[in-house]
């Protein structure tokens, strides 16, 4: 099996994206999942444009990494500067890594143009920096800045940049696909010809502007790179880079090349949510092999041949990526599925047994008011376990009253008042909140905290509105979705109404009931 | 310039995705969108599994589209049924389009494992279903399911199941990657084959499992295929179906194909946009052409090359698309179409008046908290009017409050009153309503009605809920789009707050304030 090394920039390029801005503590959390997960190279700042990263390398110097090498990223030296001072490579040994990472231009309109200097010193400035880096002893990558588009434009001046990189010592000569514009086939003849002329290891640098970077990370590995660039979930610029998460697992599991250890691959779901978490972004859920629909099945047709056989729509096995398969619950599901969810709850019912078909016909009646239990997979739950008598109430409303004022009052527009009862005691509680929703939300759990302190342990993450029959326009009805999550686990509940607030009600109580559930379970067991 | 027919099935194929569940008045507004943008063929609906989609191709009778052609789709006919007898190659019929597309199976075990019949009977239900409907005078696209994934099992049976479907005249073969595991290279070796076989249309049908499926698309074309099955942002069960949005810019101005009207090009990225509303789905804003972030530059360096030239970091002009720079100008739409949307207000301004820098400056601020005007182009046209002081206001609101109790009281559970002045005159009125934003709703109209009979010729025809920041939970902000008619005309507003309430009352006073202006204008002239 071909070795082809990953060299990942989540941390350096990736941290070009919109929104993106690591901490420190958040560089170095990503840094341990990275080196895990075994990666070869963690790009992981450029300390000559971002001065707060060279903390980041004193401090990583502290972790002893088991299988990644760490690299500095910086620029050539600049127009007419003798290397030794340039304050840039200063801070690039500065760093004190084994390996480090030089970009310089290939497209002569960007040398003339942008640089404004002559080609002749762009050779120059490749070559004097290289060569200083590695009498300096590290290992250099050398990223050839705009190379597809500088062949296009001038092959034989973009090829002589290579030429100057090669002979200084590089180790390794990186084709940037820079601005994302270029097409598999160009990818693939362009890095063939580069292989050819040059006995150093070639990378790939993609991205994702045309959608292709990913294909065109495989087109080059297949015309001969053995090192891919990319960044965890494709963060970056613009775009974003080639995805990792789906160049790893297209190389290893499909064409037979080696990037990671096999038993690493089972942590590339995790790993990727990890760092959309510490990233503070959005996982995507449509996202290839890691996203949580990778592998999840709706059409009832689709659902039942999964069932008889996986291979019918799922090109791998989710547990390979450490993923799982999901069957959504929705009007056009199979039987068979809903029987295994029916049986998660009680394991002897069978198809035709009369509770079977009472779960059966709430649920049609439930979809028909716009009921959706796809994801809702918890007030699912709820709603079997009610109907086979398997749930005992926590608690009972008995009333509330939400006030809404405009204009507010001292900033505050959104009052509710909320009167419970567990078993034969009553509470009363208020709360002023961000809109009336959020007061409802405050004041339930004042009112049931002194009977389950577990509660404060909920922390709703995510809420969602949909209005069905919206034709009906303020009158229609709306569909609340509501995550949350303990630390433990994540639960979707669900709450339909022609009221935002009694949906939002509906959906906040079952997010409360399968909390208290899943801890008098604990505390059984 | 070879010819490429688009296939969008973002309403077949789409509506597999997990959260997507679109109402006919949904279907309807997006098959408009597909039409103005030149689609050659709109995949709307599976009648034979769906009867929902059979009210849909009765009311989509009534719309006369200028370019797309729609099709219904449905299966062969099923295992030892005679083709004049299945019900669903029936409701198919009954579709009434004058297209349609069947899919069949193309994978030996498929047939014998899933469908549980002998190879020669799924070569006859493929070849009666087709031979029948050319009868009834349709046009049919056959959809080989799993084409290549049964090449790679069994060439000759693969081969077999096209063979049956030409004899029986099909006018386009398109090939499906149903799985999404297929790779580039594949994908144009066996597409390559097939064409050669086979003197009809070749189409390619991708999902995106390795995040491949828009090059596997472009493979395919340089392969020889001239039809290209996709949707609109990708949207699809599990990773998605091949990316429309996508495809259709790097065939057309990167490959030199032609899809689409040169001139609808530049409606790309507000198509993406309003589909993306009207599914009730979160833009991608990382998405190629049609992400909000595709053209937008962070990196210092990158900024200034950008300046200098656009060349450096960008590999088309954003405009192409119908998107912007977002370094540069507003987030809302290109220069020229802002202009557009000006200069129909005040015809005289030009870009670099000091109203339109106002204008800009103050677009940039709304879209910041949240709102997004490529739908509401009413609620755009009073915020530009407001600051060119050409709207005289109609009404003040002087207060309100609204009132949720639980339990309901005699099947009310929300109330609303409002006080509002026009001119020296106040007046306080209140109602009841399905929830608080119908009842609020209703108020300010009964306190209006005395003034501007007018307003009782308003019917909210539809209300959308987005939550934004939607991990901020309860306290998330939310975005609301109302739209409006009279009978004379069709209109969006929008309102973003952290209150529903607040929120539906913004959009619901720009919706009346725009009628009452509309309303003027006629008096004038």
């Amino acid at each position: 099996m071909k070795r082809i090394s990953i060299y990942d920039s989540t941390l350096r390029d990736g941290a070009q994206a919109q929104g993106i801005s690591y901490s420190v503590e958040d560089k170095l959390k990503i840094v341990r999942r990275l080196d895990a997960l075994g990666v070869d190279y963690i790009e992981a700042g450029n300390p000559g444009s971002n001065p707060k990263d060279l903390e980041f390398f004193e401090r990583v110097k502290a972790l002893s990494l088991g299988h990644s090498r760490l690299i500095a990223f910086g620029a050539t030296r600049k127009v007419g500067v003798d290397v030794a001072d340039d304050s840039n490579v200063m801070s690039l040994l500065r760093a004190g890594t084994s390996a480090v990472a030089i970009f310089g231009k290939s497209w002569d309109y960007q040398v003339t143009e942008i640089l404004r200097t002559t080609l002749d010193e762009n050779l120059r400035m490749i070559g004097d920096t290289i060569r200083y880096l590695k009498q300096q002893g590290k290992e250099v990558v050398y990223d050839a800045e705009h190379f597809f588009d500088g062949y296009k434009a001038n092959a034989d001046y973009a090829l002589q940049t290579l030429t100057a990189a090669a002979e200084a010592g590089a180790d390794c000569l990186c084709l940037c696909d820079t601005n994302g514009g270029t097409f598999p086939g160009e990818i693939f003849d362009v890095t063939a010809r580069v292989k050819a002329l040059f006995p150093v290891t070639i990378g790939i640098h993609c991205h994702n502007d045309c959608e292709l970077a990913v294909a065109n990370s495989i087109m080059a590995v297949q015309a001969g790179a053995t090192q891919v660039q990319g960044t965890l979930n494709g963060i970056g610029e613009r775009c974003g880079n080639a995805n990792l998460c789906s160049i790893i697992p297209n190389l290893q599991l499909k064409l037979g090349f080696d990037c990671i250890a096999a038993a690493s691959m089972e942590q590339l779901t995790s790993v990727a949510r990890a760092v959309s978490d510490i990233a503070n972004m959005t996982h995507n859920e449509k996202a290839a092999y890691v996203g949580g629909d990778a592998f999840a099945h709706k059409g009832g047709m689709h659902i039942d041949a999964v069932v008889k056989n996986p291979v019918s729509y799922e090109h791998i096995d989710p547990e390979r990526v450490g993923n799982a398969r999901r069957t959504l619950i929705s009007e056009v599901a199979g039987r068979s599925m809903l029987m295994t969810r029916i049986n998660a709850v009680d394991p002897t019912l069978g198809k035709d047994a009369p509770e079977t078909q009472k779960i059966v016909a709430r649920l049609k009646e439930l979809e028909h008011e716009g009921y959706q239990f796809e994801t809702a997979e918890s007030s699912f739950e709820l709603v079997v376990r009610k109907l086979l008598g398997k749930f005992k109430p926590f608690f009972e409303l008995k009333e509330f009253k939400v006030v809404v004022v405009e204009p507010s009052v001292n900033g505050v527009n959104s009052s509710a008042t909320i009167r419970i009862s567990v078993g034969e005691q009553e509470e009363v509680s208020s709360a002023e909140g961000d809109g009336p929703v959020n007061a409802l939300d405050k004041a339930v759990r004042k009112a049931l905290e002194r009977f389950y302190p577990e509660i404060s342990e909920i922390r709703l993450t995510d809420y969602k509105v949909r209005v069905l029959d919206s034709d009906q326009a303020t009158a229609a009805r709306v569909r609340v979705l509501i995550e949350s999550t303990d630390h433990r686990e994540n639960w979707t509940t669900i709450g339909v109404s022609t009221d935002i607030i009694d949906a939002s009600w509906r959906a906040l109580v079952d997010s409360i009931e399968y909390k208290l559930m899943r801890e008098q379970e604990r505390k059984v067991v």
